[in-house]
């Protein structure tokens, strides 16, 4: 008789973006005033950039013909793809990393799920709070993560590290080690991007204790403050206990066209295995690879024309971050991120919690934000915004907002 | 300290592909006096059908502008793409499954091995043997397979159904009673390709045991025999015991491309669980779907122009295993399969083993092959071709074969 993985049963049911739509649909049919605006989840409007429109077509092209059709790529991804990430990405940032430390993949979120597979199940989690929900959902399928607690929000397993305006949205050491530590910046969701001394501090841990840092830096290239490091691997010894997660998504508009890279140094290894060479056999076995014209599209990014145009959508969100930013501060609210990332993390007025402030600015001011405590209780009382609205919807909504309060 | 999973540990090195590069580069190294033809990997190489790359050239195009660019989509596929497979694929062969039953992925491979997060650790897994190394490799790097002993080529915990001449290379039904298996039909690596009525008796022993059967049928485009099924749900009582996984990389050259799906019926559950449920949440939390642009070709696969060609590309496979199968047999080889799958299953001559007569083959013959032994100790004595090289390619590797025998 076939037994489930019964962890998948403990998984609370009110998952955060089904309920918003949830919401939001049931308010709509009670047809509002005002058309909605959706600046809840994280995904980006802009089309992608005419370099990369250019490299697509021309590699569709060559799947059209014999002499240049291409079937199954490494695993890992195509040469070509890896060394321009090395070199654009790392070299040019005087980050010793090689194109053959560079995993090339679908999505963060596959990476960040996937990789607990190298992982023992007996390994302490250690998840910053508020976090992206993933990181605490695929560790509690595996079974790290022990039962959930609905009153408090928490699975009885993980170690949560509150990020608060107290300590500046950046995790405070832990009283009990971990063994696998999630750092996402700059962060989702609260638009916090750690210094080269907060890193630090988590890389010189990790390595006193041998502990492994998994991070995310899906949106460094949000980063607008130019002494912030883009990378954990701009901190020395991080080759020997960090993971790096970077994906297109954001950097190029990539959400609906799908590609990633994990890196792993060929120093990181724990009881004498490499932790590079179990990625590479965990995605051989599980895995085939990104389309070649996914590739060819996110090598484009690279090209000088490439680099510029995304930099020029990236300043597009950059400048809605800003609008937001300052309606939100210019009607007293408590407001964070959006100089290094494209979320603004604000305070709910009056003491009003997530769910509730949610509610009266969908109703109210026909805005669909995501209630803070969705990412965990310490972010109980916030709202997150996003920067990846047309320029005219996001001028609406703050202006509705201001309206409102 | 970071525990990393000790599974990973117990797989054997050689791996199968990997090995047999290692022997194909230094027998390269040594100039053969012939060019060397590969018709080892089972990679397509024809091009991609004309309607696929006009679809992927208009979503490229929409991709590049605001109104018709495509971000995040559903984890589990746009529904435009589900609904032809569930019209073309099932109700046009009278099986009733329905959009919402079918789950897109990047991957057969991805979604073989993935699917293992829904199940708990110590279900029993039977495999067939010979056997596609993934079941086998995913199984034991969740820990399900035990140990693995290298005079037997076995794991300690796995059950093995052997699939020889004798029994049609069909599995007969084991003595113990597995809560998984693994199917495989048209079978890769033997070529064989399950009737109605071999089906139905595994259908009907995992209904009365509580098993699950994992089915893979990415090669059912190649079945030419009006009278074989495609799919398991053609068999009554699938729906609750059986989930499918199926691929356009065989169907349509994707290879490259990168798409799949799998079926599972809302009637499959256990323990009161809906596996389908178990799958979205699963692929929702670690995935993020599949390329628009990717999902946009596939769709185009189901055109009537797309259908047509891709049709005579599969046509053109078939012709190249017919010319495989009957110049082996006109050199007196004992060689089966190639009639319903793209692989053709042979006995090496005079009681060689596999990977003697793979040598035999590569220095004499200067022709890659799949030495059977790599796919599980039932193999040994057998090597597989593949029917899918060009015309030319094809054609000269059999006369060479014929010329050393």
């Amino acid at each position: 008789m076939l037994k489930i993985n019964d962890n998948f049963q403990k998984l609370p049911g009110g998952y955060l973006f089904p309920e918003i739509a949830r919401r939001v649909k049931a308010f709509s049919a009670e047809s509002p005033s005002m058309p909605i605006i959706r600046l809840g989840i994280g995904d980006v409007t802009r089309p992608l950039a005419s370099a990369v429109i250019d490299a697509m077509h021309k590699a569709v092209d060559e799947m059209g013909h014999e002499e240049t059709f291409r079937g199954y790529c490494d695993e890992i991804g195509y040469d070509f793809l890896r060394s321009v990430i090395a070199e654009n990405d790392y070299k040019k940032r005087g980050v010793d990393i090689g194109a053959d430390e560079i995993y090339i993949s679908d999505g963060a979120k596959s990476d960040c799920g996937n990789i607990g597979d190298l992982f023992a199940l007996d390994n302490i989690v250690a998840v910053c709070d508020p976090v992206y929900p993933v990181y605490v959902d695929t560790n509690a399928m595996a079974g790290r993560a022990g039962n959930y607690s609905s009153s408090e929000g928490k699975w009885s397993d993980l170690i949560y590290l509150p990020c608060t305006a107290e300590n500046d949205f950046f995790p405070d050491l832990p009283g009990r080690v971990p063994d696998i530590i999630y750092i996402c910046s700059p962060n989702n969701p609260t638009g916090a991007a750690a210094t080269y001394e907060q890193l630090k501090l988590w890389v010189d841990y990790a390595n006193k204790n041998g502990s492994l840092i998994l991070f995310d830096s899906a949106y460094e290239a949000f980063i607008s403050d130019p002494k912030l490091p883009h990378s954990i691997f701009e901190i020395p010894g991080a080759e020997t206990c960090a993971i790096e997660f970077r994906s297109f998504s954001k950097t190029a508009g990539f959400t609906g066209t799908r590609c990633a890279y994990t890196v792993i140094s060929k120093y990181l290894e724990r009881g004498g295995v490499k932790l590079g060479s179990m990625w590479n056999r965990r995605q051989c076995t599980k895995f085939n690879g990104v389309p070649y014209i996914v590739q060819r599209a996110a090598e484009a990014v690279y090209t000088p024309e490439g680099h510029a145009q995304i930099m020029d959508t990236i300043n597009y969100y950059h400048e809605n971050a800003k609008i937001i930013l300052s309606g939100l501060k210019a009607s007293g609210l408590e407001a964070y991120g959006g100089v290094n990332a494209p979320y603004i993390w604000f305070k709910a007025p009056d003491g009003a919690g997530s769910w509730e402030f949610f509610d009266i600015l969908l109703r109210r001011a026909c805005v669909v934000t995501t209630p803070g405590s969705g990412f965990g209780p310490s972010g109980e009382g916030y709202i997150r915004v996003t920067a990846f609205g047309s320029r005219s919807n996001t001028e609406i909504a703050v202006q509705r907002i201001q309206d409102i309060l």
